[in-house]
């Protein structure tokens, strides 16, 4: 049977990549962002339905879902939760408005949206939610105290789903994405010499692999990085 | 030189054992909280100043700190934040908003308590920034997704705060509870045995000791469990 | 090109999984154990050849190298650890040397088998180097203190060798098999109910993802457990 | 009453610290080491007796304990084991048998010690076992596999003891030092300014303060570094 998947957050290389992945599988695409016009060329790629939501807003997810139960009969078999922001700077000097939103983004958001999975994926019984983390998720740097709360908090929240669904079947992963994605095929950041960025394409296939594995032998946590990359 | 504290979020065994240990060790002391009210006995017998405070607001925070600074003239050494709230059960049935109120007052709330008392302690060159966590600061248990995200999202400020300001001569130390905390001596919920709860005099010992430690050998992370709790 | 393996502690359900997984990719299989005999029926079915070998042993485990040298001449692609041992019991009760040989086969066998294959594999520029872990590899369990020992110090030795090899282009990764391994189809363990154990295949088939990764996103530890698995 | 320690791996800054701070404490102290010569100033000074011992053997471990039971009838209170070994360089160029012999000493070694310790405090129901751990006990470096494997098992011997212990009221605890400890005042490794090397005295402050703690109030773990340490 064909399977649906909703990713939240897209625009950034990762997403692109699952889409691209997914409708290569055969997986039909809901992507979700803030600015739906960004994603008219990769949905005319993909194939993908888009969708305007605010993640960090209870009611905009709310219909957002409503949307995609309407569009995606089936149900979802895949959620992906890629959206973050964050405040750079030294504690002192962070406006506290920024650092707040930060926090709704990165962390409440993956809570609304794993949230409305959740409860369709109990009702049939399985699903797979996967949410993104990064180095700031299990290490609080320096100058980084907004992206800590909100990547600390996030996957505080994939482990309490994962204990909480897992013996329902519902397999809830979380990423830690340690490295910086490779924006294109021309991005400029490579100074540590060749592959030294995480090909998104390659994190959408361990994504997609930890979405296949049997449940007997379920993952919840996976730390991904370059070859090359300190840690 | 005399000392002074405050102390965010009272109304808990903690808070109370804190306020009469500093008390003892000639640390003058402020208690703030949502409802000052109930800090009237305590206060008398601490000889504590108390200050009414929504910890969860930024504006508050911030007029908390004017007035504590005009009545501690000297500065700051220790604030601790013992803050915190949650929204209980499966993670289908919460309330968003609930989920969110948890997460501010847990996780921001001690952002902003933590960003006023940096401001205050880089600037004297010295100061103690102590964060109570929980046992849901490093483990998300089933059912508990709102206190996983607000803990876990305080301990990633906690680590990104004391990576960026122990280099300045401030100490930040984050304190995992795991367990139930005695409130007072009648407490019922004894039903392992004789000190099966953690005697919160016993917990504001070790935060005055942390304080204490040579910056040559300063600590994080502390957890503090009862000898009999399983972990 | 063809693959070639290596697979030290034969006997359990998950190396049997593996070495018939490899033989369907076209890897040809070395399979290593200090009871050869054991292995006839699995070398008969997979076509892996087979070596007597006390991976706790150095000379042993040089000679076996030695000989793998010779039967495989294009080098070896991926090196598997999969012994260990372990003495039950409360602490004041283990018998000495029992801990000690304990130690020697978890943890030191694993430094003597991965250094043997460092060395082959960074001639080559290449490689990758599997170790199989158990909740006791990132949990020290009461009463089991010698399988904590062995189990945390290699996986001490799996980060180590993960962080030196990795900017190699030689991939040292680590599982931590949480929870009963299923050893055949009549494993009378089910006692929690369908899928309550590991699959030895469904771990095989994550051990083979990890191998098969893109070096610009790197697993260095993966957790499995089943999906009813309390963790 | 008067409490007796035994302080096992001396040699190093730390234990004599911890001689000295035991001494004005009125703890008796015996110091055990391979080479008890070097003990001889020491001793003076603190009034400590000495013992011969080489803590990787399990007969001379128990030797070591019959002395001590005999020359302190009293019992053991605390027991401190702070001997280590390392074989440095890259994997591929390490000599085995300098392997073997440093896990032996890191890690058997304390497991030896504290066996012992924990049949003599089981039987008086109470008692303190204090491991010295690294920056290596929770991270592996490269290059430096022999002392991850020997710090990490260590580590898991503190934390399975400590889970089988503390409901029998014997409070066991590890120790991470992040950092070098000054050895002596004239130590010429402060290269990162004043105060960048641990002090052996304000570590051993902070072992004291942990066996004095109350036991509703545990901690297994004490991270300590210096202000100015990366980490």
């Amino acid at each position: 049977m064909a399977e649906n998947a909703l990713i939240v957050g897209v625009g950034r290389g990762l997403s692109a990549s699952l889409a691209r992945l997914f409708a290569r599988e055969k997986i039909a695409v809901a992507l979700a962002a803030r600015n739906v016009g960004k994603l008219d060329a990769l949905a005319k790629e993909t194939g993908a339905r888009t969708y305007e939501c605010d993640a960090s807003d209870a009611a905009s997810v709310a219909k957002l879902y409503e949307r995609v139960d309407k569009d995606f009969g089936g149900g979802l078999d895949i959620v992906v939760y890629n959206a973050s922001g964050r405040a750079r700077g030294p504690i002192t000097e962070l406006d506290p408005a920024a650092v707040q939103q930060a926090i709704m983004v990165t962390c409440y958001g993956g809570f609304l949206v794993a949230q409305q999975a959740a409860r369709r994926m109990l009702k049939r019984g399985q699903g797979t939610i996967l949410l993104t983390g990064a180095s700031a998720s299990v290490k609080g740097y320096p100058q980084s105290s907004s992206f800590a709360m909100g990547k600390f908090g996030l996957r505080g929240l994939a482990q309490s789903m994962a204990r909480e669904l897992a013996p329902q079947n519902v397999h809830v992963a979380h990423f830690v994405i340690d490295g910086g994605i490779r924006q294109g095929p021309d991005d400029p950041r490579g100074d540590r010499g060749t592959d030294a960025l995480l090909s998104p394409d390659a994190i959408a296939e361990t994504y997609l692999s930890i979405h296949r594995q049997n449940r007997t032998a379920w993952t919840w946590e996976v730390e991904l990085r370059p070859w090359v990359e300190k840690f």
